[in-house]
Formats: C-alpha cells, structure tokens, sequence
C-alpha cells in the first residue's frame, strides 16, 4: 500500500478514508465511491487504486435472460436464499443499458426489492449507462470489484436484455446463470442469441407454466451435444489431461413468484464458486478479466486522443491542406499526434 | 516541394525521380509505387508524400455490384467508350477483398482486359487484400491518388461484392456506378444492401433479358421516393436554398455483352463529373475523403500501438499485477503506455 497516493476526495476524506468507511458498513461512503466509478475517467481510476488492491473476494453472478423471463424476482428470492445460507453482506447491481437513470433512482427497483429494504445486509445500485467512454463496460466490472473489496458476497449482477452489454457482464462474471421461460421461444432460440456458451448455470424460470418439461429436455439435449463435441467455449481441457472434471452446466427449474426451486439455483451458484476454485479455472477466468480491464483502459485512452485530435486547432488545417495538395495524410496525422503531445 | 526528404528506394531511385519517371509513361516505376503503396505503413507513407502533393486530378469510378452482374465486361466496355470519348491515360484497378493474389496476378483480369492488352493508354492493376493494419480501406484511396496524380483519367476502381469494402471504396470515389441485373432479386433487394445510398449511377445490365424495364420500373420508384423524401443522403441541400439542381441517379441499361448503352453510361459518369465541381459537391466530397484517409491513418497508429503495448515485456507481469492486487488496470494501462513510449 505504500505506492498509493492520498487522493482526497469532494468531503475532503481520502479515499482510502472513503474505503475503510464502506468497509465498516457506511453505505454513503459506499454509494459515493460507485458514483465515482460510473463517471469514468480519472474518477474512477482512483477508486480502482484502492478497489483493486484489496486481498477480500466474493463471488460474482451474473443473471441474464430476455425481459420478462422474471429475473428480477428471481434475484429478490436468490438474495433471501444467499442471506439464509449465512451470507452476511449481499449486493447486487441492476443493469439497465437504456435507461438514463442510475444510482438508485430507477423506482421499479426499490419497489421490487422492498422485501430487503429493512435488511442492512443487503445493498442494491442501479446502474446505467452515463455514456461516458467505455460506459458499462468498464463501469459494472470496477463496481464489482469495489463491492468485493468491501466485503460483498455474492455480488449478483442483473442485467436486462440478452445483447452485447450481457455477454460484456458475463465474461466479467464468476458464474453465469441465464433465464429462461418455457414460453420463450425454445432452446433453438436461446441457441441463436449465442448464450449457451455464455450460460454456466441455466433456469427454466416459471417452471409451473405448460412446456417446462420439454424446454428443460431440448436445452439438456442441446448441452449435450455441445459437452460432446466439446464446443462449449468454458468447458476447455486442463493442461495435465482428462483428469479434471469439467463443469457441465445444470439446467435448474424455478418458480421465481412461488419461490420454489430458488434454494436449489443458489446452492448450483454455490458449487459452481467451489469448482472454480478447485479447478483453476477461477484463477485463469479472473486473468482474462484483468487483462480486458486493461484492455478497455487503453483503448479508452486511444479513444480520447483521437478525440483530443479532431477537435485540435490545427485538425482542419490540416484536412484541408491534404485535400488541396499541401500535405498527404501520413504527414498529416504524425503532426497532429505531435501536436496533442503526450502530456496525460 | 521544399519541404519534402528525398526518399530513396530499393532501384536507388528516389520516389520523385521515379513518380516523374510514372508520369513519363515509365510503367514499370508505377506497377512498383503500386506495390509500395499495398505494402502499407512507411512504405506507402513514402508514395503518399509525392502522390497527395500533385496538383493533377483525374475523375474516380467505383464500378460495384454482386459477383455475377456482369461488372468486369461491363468495364471493359466502358474503358473503350472512355479511349474513344478523347481519355489519353486510363486506369483500372480491380479490388478483390478474398483473393490473396495482387499486383495483376488474376488469370481472370488479363484475360478478361485482352482487348486492351495492346492499348499503352490503358494500365491495369489488381489489388488484393495484404492483411496489413488498415488494408484496402487505406491501400485503395492510396492507389486512386497515385493514378490520378501520373495523369489518369478516369481511374477505374471495380469491386466483387456489396460488403463493408464495397461501401469503403464507394465513399473513396468521385462517382459510384452500381450494377444490378434483372434477374439479381428485385430493387428491394439492392435497398437491403445499402446500396440505393451510395449509387450516383444505376445500371440494369444483361437488360436483353426477362425482367429489365420492371427492374427499371421499381428502381425508379423507390428512387423517386427517397428523393422526395430527402432520404438520399448524397442529395443535400446547398447553404444557398434550393437553387441548386440536386443530382438525381439515373438508371440505365446496358448489355456490356454486345455493348449496347456503354457509351450512355460513360455519358452519365461524365454528366456527374461536371455536376461535381459545378455544385461543389467535388470538392466536399475530396475534404471528406481527406479527413477519412487522416483517421484511418491514425486509427493503424493507436492500434499499432496497442499491439506493441501488447507484445511488451511488461504485460504479462502488470496483468498479474492486477489479478493479484498489487495494481489497478488504469495504473497497469498507464504503465503499459508509458513502456511503448513514443519513439515513433
């Protein structure tokens, strides 16, 4: 820790003051910090300086599945399970990529979640996307890793769609469990949507509905087919050989409104953290994610030079000197880059 | 011409001696400023340095359409209606986005250029995709310069398909004809693909066939609907009002077998030419493309950086770093940037 530097903050704590502060339970302090973390930028770099360096871990989970599959009830009914199973500090992030709202404000997740509203075990943050560079992408891992670092486990994501800000939230995930119903199309279409290789856990949720039995057997069949032919994307061979047991995704069967079959989803929850664990794969997932977080930085930098770039005083100079003979576009760009300068 | 280094080349010769030797007639010094240019990177930095700086223009055709329409016939008659309009010096180059040959390699294009394979006012060139940063996107444009700066006109640029590269060339272009034949689906089709967008020129060729005046028929319509609409977006109003004649796209027939409607064609393309400059048009269209060849040079340069970032020594070891809490990925990043430098 002797590397950090003491970057104060707009209540003139520091945010290692910040951190501790969430860390003793202060959700202000907590709320504030995940603010940061949406603005983007050096805001959130600071936060990531203390959030990334702390030694706690908690499982992460990503939900996802099409819009009214009832996820959300899902989550309600999964946080109660986690938190009788003896979790003792639970947090989950809503994911709504095209709402303008964030931080809490969105009303249908206060509503839903009022079953936990008197439970300080418990923390819930809307999330939406600011559309600042990198937006969610980058946003939603680093919130994450701040609620471990404070002590979250599990940190359950919820996203709202199956597009590409879920297959972002899943790679970003420990555990993916994806919903669907029996009357959402069949397992073809989960098929199509790309999300059996994303899916370490699937529900059939609504499970009480006519055609479970048969969604539940077309998505085994499925799985199996891909376990067999090994294109399952997760499901790679260790490098000693066959000896590992590789994770075959369960398909789980819920009653989201009822309640029934949640306790078991979060006990799959709970063994799919053991396997990973036990497997390596844990590790080797969590260095992917580093590395994509890297990724992102950089190509979030790259982005804003070339912003920075365009809107330069000698941009259209430049363009015009290029359309008129003057310059070529090589010469062009290598004085604009030595224009913006590499002064970060 | 102060200004310019004089960069010397694997014959000894330097690229003005041998862009003076290109514009003399030399076409062997032009088939090697050619192969510069495809290498991509310094090498066709150095030809862009002499091409951009000519004041010689000559009038770009992108020529586009599914495999199978008839394009390269229909170019081939084309070039001899150009030859016989009083054009001195034209070229062609045949872009083929899935052939790994280049440089007039395909069989195909010698065969099919016989008839002008005795014509020193004809030169041919075939350029394929070399899999350098950039590619086509930045190659193509890069080629038409070096064309039109020896003193050819029209520069002929056909393509295979209706992809990404196609619309890439089309934007590259003074002037895009697009070819469609009576069988090839209906007009609906050609809207699907983009391509009403980006037609200066329609032709229906193989219009001896089944089907033509009902493929002119529709195509007309729906032209006219998106001209009234103000939906074609190549079709602006001027600052002035509307004074000025929009260019409307007509649609032709031809059977480039026989050669019937080729010299109305070349008629039309000429037609557009004089729209270009007389509108104004030309020259926002050459500022377009000036700031498009810029960004593409400078997107290969952040990303030639990032694959430098990414081969670095350091780079596995900050991944760990993050991974295992001893960094942040912004902290990574930055070190990551600082690493590479910016000893271009």
């Amino acid at each position: 820790m002797s590397t950090m530097k003491r970057a104060s903050t707009a209540t003139g704590r520091s945010l290692e003051e910040m951190m501790d502060a969430a860390m003793g339970g202060d959700r202000l302090a907590l709320a504030r910090m995940l603010t940061m973390v949406e603005r983007g930028g050096k805001s959130s770099a600071k936060v990531a300086q203390v959030s990334y360096r702390s030694k706690q871990r908690g499982q992460t989970v990503g939900i996802t599945g099409a819009p009214g599959a009832g996820k959300s009830t899902l989550v309600e009914k999964l946080i109660s399970s986690a938190r009788e199973g003896g979790k003792s500090q639970v947090a989950v992030i809503a994911v709504d990529p095209t709402s303008p709202f964030s931080g809490g404000a969105i009303l249908g997740d206060r509503i839903r979640m009022q079953s936990h509203s008197g439970d300080n075990g418990v923390f819930i943050r809307s999330m939406a996307s600011r559309g600042h560079l990198g937006g969610l992408s980058m946003a939603v891992p680093e919130a994450m890793r701040l609620l471990e670092a404070v002590g979250m486990d599990p940190v359950v994501v919820e996203t709202v769609g199956v597009g590409q800000v879920e297959i972002e939230v899943a790679s970003a995930t420990d555990t993916t469990v994806v919903v669907l119903n029996p009357g959402w199309g069949d397992a073809i279409q989960a098929n199509k949507a790309g999300i059996l290789e994303i899916a370490d856990i699937f529900v059939i949720n609504k499970a009480d509905r006519p055609g479970a039995k048969e969604a539940v057997r077309d998505l085994q069949q499925m799985l199996d087919m891909a376990f067999s032919l090994g294109i399952h994307p997760r499901m790679v061979e260790q490098p000693d050989g066959m000896s590992q047991e590789l994770w075959h995704p369960p398909v789980l069967e819920t009653v989201a409104s009822t309640g029934e079959g949640v306790a078991e989803l979060w006990s799959a929850i709970e063994s799919h953290g053991v396997y990973l664990e036990e497997s390596g794969e844990g590790e080797s997932r969590r260095r992917k994610r580093a590395e994509r977080s890297i990724a992102l930085v950089l190509e979030a930098e790259m982005a804003s030079q070339l912003d920075k770039i365009r809107s330069g005083q000698m941009y259209a100079s430049l363009v015009d000197a290029t359309e008129s003979g003057r310059s070529d576009p090589y010469e062009a760009a290598e004085k604009l880059i030595r224009e913006v300068g590499y002064d970060r």
